[in-house]
């Protein structure tokens, strides 16, 4: 009998999104790895567990990756709702974010965290101002993160030009090397608020550190007409002629993209993160995910930033995604839930390049899981769990979440995080904000 | 002071869409009316009451109405889904349909109440076989309900022919008369199900008994271009012609209407029930919801059943009809918060000839009201309470339901419904269906 950390064990396990749900499943947890997953019945003869966890009812999953958000936007969400683009941007948000300061970025970067543990998040990819405060967080909560400073070319209340901003970058690089959960990106902001020289150095600096390039590409038609005033190309040909296309690069949103784009983008293996709430609320409009997966781009799937969902909610966000394809392209068969949960598991992980270690629960996989208890009247009867997970689960029904072998939430309390102290630091700094 | 059985206290009362919100309101219920919604602090110099609920995070709202759904069909939730709906429907559901009974459609019926309770919902309108089992589940729960048994050209486990189904339907109309909470409807089941004849006699049958006529109309393109082959005109046409239009009609879906339709729906005051998560998903398209408003129709939510949605959860889909038609249209004034909460409240008690006593909160409303737990971290901060239900609010954040001044779940307890017994229950009977 090998000795392990965890032992938990679940009514249905779905260690990977097109696997056969294993009946009476469990996952043993060695350190920050999981070092078998399979029916309970072979795993209680080979491992004996430090702690046992039992959950009758629970559907235990891989932890599901948001793939792109601006996590300590939860402080402006719902303040304004419903309004032009420019309006929302110019007279409500660019105003309340000119007030942030770090103590404030941590603040609702901590709150998001809470919010996204209880969505059955394990990591989370970021892109905002004062990313050091972002990282502090996530090292202490025990998220996965990938964290990038915004990069642009007008001051930010965290830097006052581009390349400062790619400083700052290196400096995180450095002061967050080798940790075990957090990784730091380089995030030009967009093809549009970075000049090309702003896009070759963050290209290089990626290139020289081996890091992942995270930019909103193609958000909206307007942007494409922009780009083609200003550059004679769509978006993303303009990032082809400065190189910065490549498997390195996280392209956001997507949705303006004519049928060029879509194989230019697959043949440079760009990724593509889809926000479908985000660019349905700011009218946007729909990315083309057919025609990405159909080109063979990898396709993963993000909330986006709170003030513009208005919420981190990944189990909602993949049943709009599962939902709208269909009805958009009247085929009901266009992004089944299986595609639906890859897009937050298995190719989020594939996005990140961490397939190997991500997104799915084997051997070697790190313990970064989610139980979801079913025994729920909307989650009854049960045919499909994959489907249920998709189409009929909230972010309520998770009851436990582990990530790298820690359990960040337990029978829905979370361990790393005081709710209580944290609402009550959050009404205060909202009050003195006085948004 | 004027003694009353209920005060039910929150820290915000939005008793009207539109409204402003009241802090610290509060609801107070006498038999199963509203005698009074304001600020606290007035109510209690005027009020004594038998039971007071205290719900200091509470919002208090109008119960929401689900305008259009299967409920019994929660027995099919994720049976197949992701399919050509011709496979879907003819090598699924109606197979599984067959197998029906009358204690199956009240054990369904049940479990969806349960649900649809938790999801802060306090009215339903169904469209089912075997509806007086639907009316007994509502009857018992508590729910307030509009039922109707679908009627249509050929045999269901239910009745051997349409106009077996509409002698049913006046049965129904007998022995349900005078309940304070359910009333029966006259619901042919669509254009291309009933012939003429059938429609006909639907609606006289409505007109002699003063009902509501409820038919699925205009709900797929398939359907536009078989009624047009059939009668030389489209659906909407097709029904007046045989004068069917007019205000005491739940036309359910309305996604394939050309302008003409859309302006006869205006012009004969017909009701649009908006079911936008089952259209997605069943790939039918997306109602033109804009337009109708603009065109001066009244537009109420549904969820559909659950085998094409998959829950019957009004929070999520007052969230995706917000932000649908946003997208789509790329215009993000379209569709605002107060308008997504009025379909689900004021205009659907318009849609139901309700809007003296049903869809909001004030004296002589019936007493049908929910309250939302905000203290939790996806609805902080708090800048706008509309904005949060509609967006960031949760039907696991649903802490109270009360209908007809009777509390059918208080502090997520149901109190009608003994859910254990109910997933026993339905356990066993899924098992025996052998689906």
């Amino acid at each position: 009998m090998e000795s392990v950390d965890f032992l938990i064990c679940g009514e249905i396990l779905i260690s990977h999104p097109n696997g056969f749900p294993i009946h009476r499943g469990a996952v043993a947890v060695k350190g920050d790895n999981v070092v078998a997953a399979g029916p309970l019945s072979e795993l209680s003869k080979s491992f004996v567990a430090n702690k046992t966890i039992n959950r009758p009812s629970g559907l235990i999953l891989p932890g599901l990756i948001n793939s792109h958000t601006h996590a300590a936007m939860v402080l402006f969400r719902g303040l304004a709702d419903d309004l032009p683009l420019k309006t929302w941007l110019e007279d409500h948000i660019f105003p309340a974010e000119a007030r942030l300061t770090s103590e404030l970025v941590e603040l609702g970067t901590e709150l998001a965290c809470a919010e996204m543990i209880r969505c059955g998040t394990t990591g989370f990819v970021d892109m905002y101002l004062f990313e050091d405060s972002v990282a502090s967080v996530a090292d202490r909560v025990g998220l996965r993160a990938w964290l990038g400073e915004g990069v642009f070319d007008f001051p930010s209340p965290s830097f006052s030009s581009g390349e400062e901003a790619l400083k700052e970058t290196e400096r995180l690089m450095n002061k967050w090397k080798g940790h075990p959960r957090i990784t730091i990106t380089v995030d030009p902001h967009t093809p549009y608020t970075c000049r090309p020289e702003l896009l070759r150095h963050s290209r290089k600096l990626a290139e020289a550190r081996d890091a992942l390039i995270v930019i909103h590409l193609a958000e909206t038609e307007w942007e494409n007409a922009e780009i083609r005033r200003l550059c004679g190309v769509s978006p993303v040909e303009h990032l082809d002629r400065l190189d910065l296309l490549g498997d390195r690069m996280l392209a956001i949103h997507c949705v303006s993209l004519s049928e060029d784009d879509i194989s230019l983008l697959a043949r440079r293996d760009v990724r593509v993160i889809h926000c479908p709430e985000s660019n349905l609320k700011l009218a946007s409009g729909v990315a083309p995910v057919p025609e990405l997966l159909e080109a063979g781009v990898t396709v993963a799937l993000g909330t986006d930033g709170a003030a513009s969902n208005n919420d981190l909610d990944l189990m909602s966000e993949m049943d709009t995604a599962a939902k709208l394809h269909k009805g958009i392209k009247k085929d009901p068969t266009l992004i089944s839930a299986p595609e639906a949960l890859s897009m937050a598991t298995t190719w989020a992980a594939k996005a990140l390049h961490r397939e190997e270690d991500l997104g799915c629960l084997r051997e070697g996989s790190k313990a970064d899981l989610v139980v979801v208890d079913m025994n729920q009247v909307h989650l009854s009867p049960c045919y499909n769990p994959v489907s249920h997970l998709v189409y009929a689960a909230r972010s309520g029904d998770v009851q436990d979440v582990m990530v790298a072998g820690r359990m960040l939430m337990e029978d829905r309390v979370l361990t790393t995080i005081d709710e209580g102290r944290l609402l009550e630091s959050l009404s205060r700094a909202v009050g003195e904000l006085g948004l």
